[in-house]
């Protein structure tokens, strides 16, 4: 293992996250705030960016391994660090819980410990949202646009880092192509910001939803989340953004590229408008009763699938209290989740393709044993190792999901607040069904399920095999 | 196609349904009750038995395909035929709940639509016990014991009707192969009701209890259970032949032949015993301030721990008060499952050990790529179309568990109530959580969900692949 490596990426990492913290030190600034803590965490992640760096490189090597342990580690060290300016500050008295709500924030899953999120400082509020926009593209991703590796390392550290079964480059260069995708998440993000001012969100709270919407993440600054507003027309823009933010990124480069046959040919994105189409349109019937009328449901069926589906966790209503059908079809969306490629969690509509069309062929297979299984997606196939990678894949994030919601199950709480916590968390949405529903949080767990959940917020967002290799021994052991 | 066939083999499956009319007409001359109802029932399965069988064979090929169809269709017809004596006594008055109590009866999982089940006359309730008796170890494999047809034939009928990954031959042939396993199950059964009469269990209820032990089925001709008797040596005797019928029979016969090494070094076993043992404990030290101390809870959890997970659903208690832990680790127990080659449902053990290992292995490929995948289980390699075939099942299984429950989410109970109804019939088990519980019952749902249920119930029991094969167009299209 390149230790020295790893290092150097970690100080990269660490001088990312003290460049970061400029952002609520301003905000304090401007709101005449206390930045100390800030300050404070800014110092002492320059200092670790500093340390980090000092060891020589012998040989600069990276492989596989190094690719998903740096990965892992960079995440982890940078929640460690991002945890810091809660506890300073005293706004958040626990460090367990200040480590659950930043690998929240990061991750973009937007589970929250926080009971009265309406009494945080400006600076704290922007720092949770900085965490899911910068969350949402990935750090490494980030550093890779500015401060490139050479080709084949950037490779398995993308791999370990974009979310999605197979990694695509835009252009042949991974620098230009983590530029382009970091451009276009910009524009994006600022015209959400200009559509919400327009909408009558104050600035402050535009910025703050624009970027967890970007992220997909689901901090909000009110404690009713975007339901605070009751606009319809801030609902229906959020919806639609967030959607947007679900969709693979390399969409957007190909309809900048002008080639819009194959950007609107993608079978992932025609499957991942069919779930949301078919969710809201049956959801919306089925709450029907409970609204005025089915274009009032629709609004808030639309707003809640869009919300789920792409793991961001906003809500404006209480779906707590929606009918049983609502309620599951929500709880499957977030298992399915937002399309690879994008800032959304979830195990990704690309999969749920690459499994369905495993299973039809291992049937065809069946009934004529000779024949070759071959699945494609969008016009090309797709090779076997993916295949078995999805498969395995899919295994281990349904074991973890149950093995977690049992080890969960030891504080005592119901099945559904349980099971929908982690469902939440390994998903990266945030709020679930019963007590962690979206108008309560998850400060009542205790520090084990806080720091179990907190893990699958990782595992979630890092797509298991960047975590797990921690724990392997092999991972460790000499070459 | 070859339908002929499959009619021939209906035809014998129909003949051996009239035969075990025998059974509950005998009882109902027994204890004086109206036999009519099952002997109207034996002459139209005779009949049938006698048109199925009229068709000429023009050859007699029988593939992959024709084994798929012919057991499917086996299993639907011995259901829709097992269903009539219900109606026709009008003990159970819609043909559709009779449907589903039969289905459950035979796929051995033991949930019912009957509100006072010691209201059935003797000869219904031995009909209940003799289609779990039947079914738990195959009506196909019955037949081939008898009836034999040639080696390549039987073997896609027993790989489409034997639960498990791989599909072991005890003995080259396999006419000696079915009639050994019955023999063993026959002999065990035997022992149970002996073991139950001595505890005090009245011969009747004995011999039925036996059946619905010995095919891990569940059905009890008393509401309270096996609670009813109250009685710690029934309670055990119960649990441990429960256990045993979730084993693998090829151990059975390993140990009868005294080839004691390979039948003691199984990994299957061990892990199937090793997870008994831990929930036992773990559920004993969660529930023991509700009973009188560690070795009475210790009674309840380890009777109800062999329930779950060799998905019979016998209860001695109502483990719908137990805590969050106990109940999630029952939930968890009902996916696992028994042994391959027993008469248990769920996922089966062995699939967990190949899944487990495979996904191993892939983390092992991601950090070293040249590396080359291989699972070895009880000392054998896996071969790589097992290991995909395994994936694939564990995804096509807890994606029709995830879409049933959404669908029966529509009746509007609780996620509770609808996704252990689902889990506990596709798994075979019975008794779920919430409305579904060992006290409670499936009368409640809509026939959509009823018949749902049916299906998820054998698509449990063939396995999935038997049943979705059936809704295939390529199946039915000419060679």
């Amino acid at each position: 293992m390149n230790y020295r490596m790893i290092s150097k990426i970690l100080g990269r990492v660490m001088g990312v996250e003290a460049a970061l913290m400029l952002g609520p030190v301003l905000t304090a600034a401007i709101y005449g705030e206390s930045a100390a803590a800030f300050l404070l965490t800014m110092l002492i992640a320059a200092a670790l960016a500093v340390l980090l760096s000092l060891p020589r490189l012998k040989y600069s090597d990276l492989y596989a391994r190094e690719g998903f342990v740096s990965v892992a580690l960079s995440w982890l060290l940078m929640s460690l660090v991002g945890a810091l300016p809660f506890v300073f500050s005293g706004e958040i008295t626990s460090y367990v819980d200040a480590f659950f709500e930043i690998v929240s924030g990061f991750t973009t899953t937007g589970a929250s410990i926080i009971l009265n999120v309406e009494e945080l400082s400006h600076a704290a509020l922007l720092w949770r949202s900085l965490s899911h926009w910068i969350g949402g593209m990935g750090v490494l991703v980030f550093i890779m646009a500015v401060l490139p590796l050479s080709e084949e390392r950037s490779m398995h550290i993308m791999r370990a880092e974009v979310p999605g079964p197979q990694v695509g480059k835009l252009v042949p260069r991974i620098r230009h192509s983590s530029a382009i995708t970091y451009l276009i998440y910009i524009a994006l993000t600022v015209m959400l910001i200009v559509l919400l001012c327009l909408g009558g969100m104050p600035f402050f709270d535009s910025i703050n939803h624009a970027m967890a919407t970007a992220g997909t993440g689901g901090f909000s600054v009110k404690a009713l989340s975007i339901g605070y507003y009751d606009s319809a027309y801030i609902d229906i823009v959020t919806a639609t953004f967030m959607l947007l933010f679900g969709v693979n990124f390399s969409i957007y480069f190909l309809l900048l590229m002008k080639k819009f046959r194959p950007a609107l040919m993608d079978s992932e994105l025609h499957l991942y408008l069919g779930f949301a189409i078919f969710g809201t349109v049956t959801i919306a019937l089925n709450i029907m009763s409970e609204y005025d009328g089915f274009w009032h449901a629709l609004r808030y069926s639309y707003f809640q699938v869009s919300s789920i589906m792409t793991t961001t966790g906003f809500a404006t209503t209480d779906f707590n209290h929606w009918p049983a059908y609502s309620k599951a079809m929500l709880i499957l969306l977030m298992f399915t989740g937002a399309s690879a490629g994008s800032t959304g969690g979830g195990l990704k509509v690309s999969r749920i393709v690459i499994l369905a069309r495993a299973a039809a062929e291992e049937l065809g297979k069946m009934l004529n044993p000779r024949r070759t299984v071959s699945v494609r997606m969008s016009g090309r196939s797709v090779d076997s190792t993916t295949i078995r990678c999805t498969l395995v894949f899919f295994a281990i994030y349904i074991s973890i999901t149950f093995l977690s919601t049992l080890a969960v199950s030891l504080d005592g709480f119901d099945l559904e607040t349980n099971f929908s916590a982690v469902a939440a968390c390994i998903s990266n949405i945030g709020p679930g069904i019963g007590l962690v529903g979206p108008m309560g949080n998850y400060e009542m767990f205790s520090d084990f399920s806080k720091l179990l959940l907190s893990f699958d917020m990782l595992v979630g967002r890092l797509e298991i095999y960047p975590m797990l290799i921690l724990f392997l021994p092999s991972t460790w052991r000499r070459n």
